[in-house]
């Protein structure tokens, strides 16, 4: 039973397509790749693998669903959009040469929707040489202009679907690591923790991860995005874990740090302030506070605990389909938090060689502090 | 224990330089991003997450890592290229602010490598901003030049060390099969089967999946390239695993049809035809073919069978870092086939709405039929 409803989609498309008309654009064109699936599942509940796509958005009118030349029965089987068009431009980028296609051109797509002049989202991704084809075909890259503003609005605040999605996979994520709780032993290797974590959330529902997991120990403990290695963990370091599920495109994180053995108590007192910075972010992220007055407040905490040395960024960022998606909550940042929104609280704390986070998703509320949507093992993990 | 040594990056970093002077450029730049992260790792033993990155390969003196604003730690704890030089370009694509940033720009990078006329690997993946920012740094798009088919010789032939991690990566890719051969029950679903091939690959020695691996069953079997979903596996139908386990960088891959319970004669038929292709295209993939005569044999022997509209591509495409690379083996191909190349012999067959995968990994011998890199499991599975 999925959560997210055919009304669901089509309410996205509808406020896409007024975001298209109020920019006197002709149509948007969403750009996703495999490791960046999130604005295409938006639309389309497909998301691509070894090959990229998009969506084109009309301003009236039936959207279509692009892809490469190897997608149409997988695409087929997933998209909401029954308009599907397949295009040379989104094959793999090791260039297969697929003999005898007769695959329509980018002159074709734009003729077809008679398109003078479009947005493009995922601006950011698009390849160079696609855009060089979409350009010509549509006249001059002036025709093609930056629209990822244009459509973050409807992104930003999430529906009563999306925040049952992102429970969902907060609650899948748990589920790893809860897994890993059971079964950490020194002599495990980073890599061996996350494939079981990975087993656990998707028997408990996920899709798959949200993202590429890591597990970081000891020395590596100081690395705020990583990947796992063969590294074996051992007793009295840290060794913190970023473990998150996706459900239906929704993806989740959750952020915690396991001591085995004896937790010395420079890194206790370390872990403790990370934690009380963590829970205070909760506090601070309520409806109509400016963004960074809140992160102000959590780095100010952190300083006057002695601690400012040790601040990498943060202390959130928005969530959704995309486990780090726009905005970010920094002390430059500018915007009001609204109802709706939903974050990782993210807290990366490093200094002399070690690091740990604290992360779990969070919903600003209409009122109070913002509800936490995972909770699983936030408390200081000495086994 | 790595199986790679530095001296196998030097032997990598010398053979770039010396295609660069060959090409009378003053540097390449391999990009990489998350999912496609080969080129860079390649040339410095660092993959990206969440962000991009490039390798700098000067025609002369030291090579640089080129990484994002987050990655710092982590680049320097994997990278074998000790000059690492952070870029706000490099940042992920929700572009985070970074209030206070002074990282250099590229003009810096420019200036600093003398750099009149450049190559740029990623040539499809380069993003187009990235591209404007560059072009304007170099002065003017034309002095970046696609640069792609002047390394791909340095991939295309794998060293020992090469075939050893891909030989490695195919063992523990048999360990995810296996574990789904020992577990798989009617009921679980497509993700859940895929989780626990996850944890045994990571538990036999995998830094994690080699590509996002999926398992398709009933009416998605007929799909190609796809994703997990929440779907039961059942009985009497073809569910089919595309497993692989990824070691050191390198990418492996089993592609297995499996059937719970009474096996339909026509299904077995159909899954018959498609193992005798698949073990065919070992056999004439032999050092000094041409290589479209080697897809030639094997698409007729499908044709011969009456199974010539099942055919999608192939019947194998390149391996090594990427689990798809550079160069396709196609009936238009015309290289010729040289031994220490790698494939991943790749047979899909879908008609009526079913399809299945017969997939090994394969080294070009000397002499004779290429080597097969797993075997695990390759009969018809009916369990």
């Amino acid at each position: 039973m999925s959560i997210l409803t055919s009304q669901e989609f089509t309410r996205r498309m509808q406020a896409a397509q007024e975001a298209v008309r109020k920019n006197d654009l002709d149509a948007i064109l969403v750009f996703s790749t495999e490791c960046e699936p999130a604005a295409v599942r938006y639309f389309s509940d497909y998301w691509p693998s070894f090959e990229t796509a998009a969506v084109l958005i009309p301003a009236e009118g039936e959207a279509a669903l692009l892809i490469g030349p190897e997608s149409l029965t997988y695409a087929s089987s997933r998209s909401k959009l029954g308009r599907i068009i397949q295009l040379m431009d989104f094959r793999e980028s090791s260039q297969p040469d697929y003999p005898g296609s007769t695959l329509p051109k980018w002159p074709d797509v734009i003729a077809q929707y008679k398109l003078k002049k479009i947005g493009l989202c995922g601006w950011y991704l698009f390849p160079y040489t696609m855009m060089m084809e979409l350009a010509r075909a549509m006249g001059g890259i002036e025709n093609v202009v930056p629209a990822d503003s244009m459509i973050r609005p409807i992104f930003m605040k999430k529906s009563a679907q999306e925040v049952e999605c992102l429970k969902a996979a907060a609650k899948a994520s748990e589920a790893g690591f809860k897994a890993i709780l059971e079964t950490i032993k020194p002599g495990m290797t980073e890599s061996e923790l996350c494939g079981i974590a990975t087993a656990a959330m998707t028997a408990a529902g996920a899709e798959t991860t949200g993202y590429p997991i890591w597990c970081c120990s000891g020395p590596n403990s100081d690395q705020a995005i990583s990947r796992p290695t063969m590294r074996k963990v051992q007793c009295g370091e840290i060794v913190h874990f970023s473990i998150g599920a996706k459900v239906e495109g929704y993806s989740a994180s959750i952020g915690r740090p396991v001591v085995l053995g004896h937790c010395p108590d420079e890194i206790r007192k370390f872990l403790q302030v990370g934690l009380d910075a963590a829970n205070m972010t909760f506090d601070v992220m309520r409806a109509g506070v400016k963004s960074g007055d809140a992160a102000r407040k959590v780095h100010d905490f952190i300083r006057a605990k002695g601690y400012g040395d040790a601040i990498l960024y943060g202390p959130a960022h928005g969530c959704g389909q995309m486990e780090c998606e726009y905005p970010f909550l920094e002390t430059s940042s500018e915007y009001l938090l609204e109802a709706g929104m939903t974050f990782m609280q993210d807290m990366f704390l490093h200094r002399n060689g070690m690091g740990f986070r604290w992360e779990d998703g969070l919903l600003v509320k209409t009122s109070g502090p913002a509800e936490m949507l995972s909770s699983y093992g936030r408390q200081i993990n000495i086994l």
